[in-house]
């Protein structure tokens, strides 16, 4: 049986080590990890087909098959990966603010590694690398629990990265990988409250909601995201529509993709027999409402089950909608608080859609797809939060650290005088 | 019975009414709340004295009675502390971050209120206004759930304080002041992860332990303050008595006064005898460990479990170190993440001590009574944070808003071309 607290415990030691690094010295670790990945590509390689046979005869889905495989582009591709965190800005001893109050003690607010993050994820290998880097260039030791189809993969690419944190100086155990892979192990670990300072969960909503519902320690999270367009009264159409194309087209199964479209009563009649058409001519199935069946032939009946669907597929929910007003009780009813979207030409809509509404991101005629860590300057994405605390929307190196107080006086005291 | 989840959801729904003030609008309210405060002052005096009354009946210490009682002049107080909360900068829709990506987006972090803010606290009805203040401030609504003792309190200086939101034109539910005390009715509030956004327990140490251990929203605390002072080997030895006497004795009931004073061996024979008598002449009790006993006569043996103690108390344990790094040891080992001083001229151990320690503040040559949000800058404080994630140290009002992303575009798309 695994004892996680030790394997926790040591990895909160060696997390020290890295904390310790320079910020040159942490930099050239994650390069010597990227080249360690590529040295290394014939036996990460071989055991990822094994994990690939394994699930074949397992029956697995071909989506989950095509998930887990790497091959020598997708490897170079994690290896790129690392040297672009690498080339990022270091977050840790960032100081963000500076005061010299009026008793003369300097107040400093600096960035600080939160400690030890857990990642909970499924059967994407790249995860494994992308987790570990990002969460020891901001300091910290990561205990990393993947998926048990990518459990070759995994090992193969923590010993590979391990043998550069060793040469480095930092103990292995500053990325630990969880080999036994028994739900109650899984359980342990999210009960470490004096050990572990995060967990993130990344798959789908069944694992993000076992660990949301278990953990004991905090927990950064996004179950789903039903994002919305709304088509204002008065939208540039042809601007709407490409929103409408990009956002639902292009990649359907990010979290990031549209999944209700609402349109303004005012241009319906104008805008959705359009809007049918682009969608149509891309395969995308539309469900609509009264009013949209109304203007739109042979579109589905959308049921309120509909509105509350991330379909993660060329499906869409379509509703007319007779305000601005309205479109906000309905995104505020229906939404899951990750990103919205208005297309229009009226800068009072605008301030009024983005200060009515608290979605995570909330887009003025920019598609939703720019919601997504890389696209908003973070530089990286080590998740997507809907939770409205640390951290809100994608999240960055940044949100791997805290900021801590650093006081410097001339023995400065509060009530003894003299 | 109480049905808790409808409160929390007229409180959410009634937050949004908050949140949409202007400024100005929303520290008019504050002020009005503070009239209200003292305009209800008979009322709110007369049912301060029915829950002494009560209380005495149970036989409550005095120290409690104490906490509990209120008079005009504390009333003024916390009528004085609501206005200079309405003065203090608007947290909500800072714009702390602003680029303009390669491809037209302009991104804005922008900060937006947590939501619901649920507070659990114990005797202290001045907590009940003080919360109420930084939370609705901040955009928010708040459900309290104060102590049985002061709940005559309670709803009264809540009934004043309603007032003034609905006057703002604000639903009272914005604040809301649960009346059910029963166990299990909090430990519903607790479990309402859709609604509450972040509960922050307020009391001692056993009240935390069991919010946190049961709730399943997101909860940000400390458990106590082990703050340690560190006299380091070239110290100033004035200085340092300074940062002792008053971390020590101005006010021992705070979880920022200090309770370990670490020695270095080679100031230990210089300095012990001075800081022995020092804290002898404020009636501080020294608990030393076998070198201490043998600097100063008459010490108390200190055991380990000393060395993990807040005393809260007249009460100080010590010990003599080797060395900075055995200092640092000792202080993650038995340290609680909440302050800790050194007192040091040599700024490479300054620098050291700061980087070796991951505790929320950590002073060079200033007192530990500094951490607090006042001291500090934060203009009020709505509790201490141990908790690495969110907030870390004293938490005032911006720590009860979190970042978002607001992007405003010209139509781009990210995948779509042409």
């Amino acid at each position: 049986m695994t004892d996680i607290r030790q394997l926790a415990l040591q990895c909160r030691d060696a997390a020290q080590a890295v904390a310790a690094l320079s910020t040159d010295a942490r930099n050239a670790m994650l390069l010597a990890m990227a080249d360690a990945l590529e040295a290394d590509a014939p036996a990460i390689l071989a055991a990822n087909a094994g994990d690939l046979q394994a699930a074949r005869e397992k029956g697995v889905a071909a989506a989950m098959l095509d998930r887990l495989r790497l091959d020598d582009s997708r490897l170079s591709g994690i290896a790129s990966a690392l040297r672009e965190v690498a080339a990022l800005p270091d977050p840790v001893g960032q100081i963000t603010r500076r005061e010299t109050r009026p008793n003369g003690i300097e107040v400093e607010r600096v960035r600080t590694p939160l400690g030890v993050v857990a990642m909970i994820y499924e059967a994407r290998p790249n995860v494994t690398a992308d987790a570990a880097a990002l969460c020891l260039k901001a300091g910290n030791g990561v205990i990393l629990r993947g998926g048990s189809e990518a459990i070759r993969s995994n090992l193969a690419i923590t010993a590979a990265l391990q043998r550069a944190l060793e040469a480095a100086g930092v103990p292995a155990a500053a990325l630990t990988l969880v080999e036994d892979l028994r739900r109650e192990t899984m359980l342990e670990l999210l009960q470490l409250t004096d050990i572990v300072d995060l967990a993130i969960p990344r798959g789908g909503e069944g694992l993000i909601r076992f660990v949301a519902e278990h953990a004991r320690v905090p927990v950064i999270k996004h179950y789903k995201g039903v994002c919305h367009l709304f088509v204002d009264a008065d939208a540039d159409q042809d601007l709407a529509l490409r929103l409408l194309v990009d956002g639902k087209v292009s990649r359907p199964s990010a979290c990031n993709a549209l999944e209700t479209l609402l349109v303004h009563a005012d241009i319906a009649d104008a805008f959705l027999p359009r809007a049918a058409d682009a969608m149509r001519a891309h395969g995308v199935e539309l469900r609509g409402d009264a009013a949209t069946q109304a203007i739109v032939p042979d579109v589905v009946p959308a049921t309120e089950e509909d509105y509350d669907a991330e379909y993660l597929d060329l499906v869409i929910a379509v509703r007319v909608v007779d305000s601005l007003d309205a479109a906000i009780a309905h995104i505020r009813r229906h939404g899951s608080d990750h990103t919205e979207v208005i297309a229009t030409r009226d800068e009072a809509s605008a301030a009024k859609f983005v200060q009515a509404l608290r979605s995570a991101v909330v887009m003025v005629n920019a598609s939703s797809r720019f919601s997504d860590g890389g696209e908003l300057g973070l530089g990286a994405e080590i998740g997507i939060s809907t939770t409205r605390l640390h951290s809100y929307g994608p999240m960055g190196l940044e949100a791997l650290t805290v900021e801590r107080f650093v006081v410097r006086g001339a023995g400065q005291t509060r009530n003894l005088h003299g």
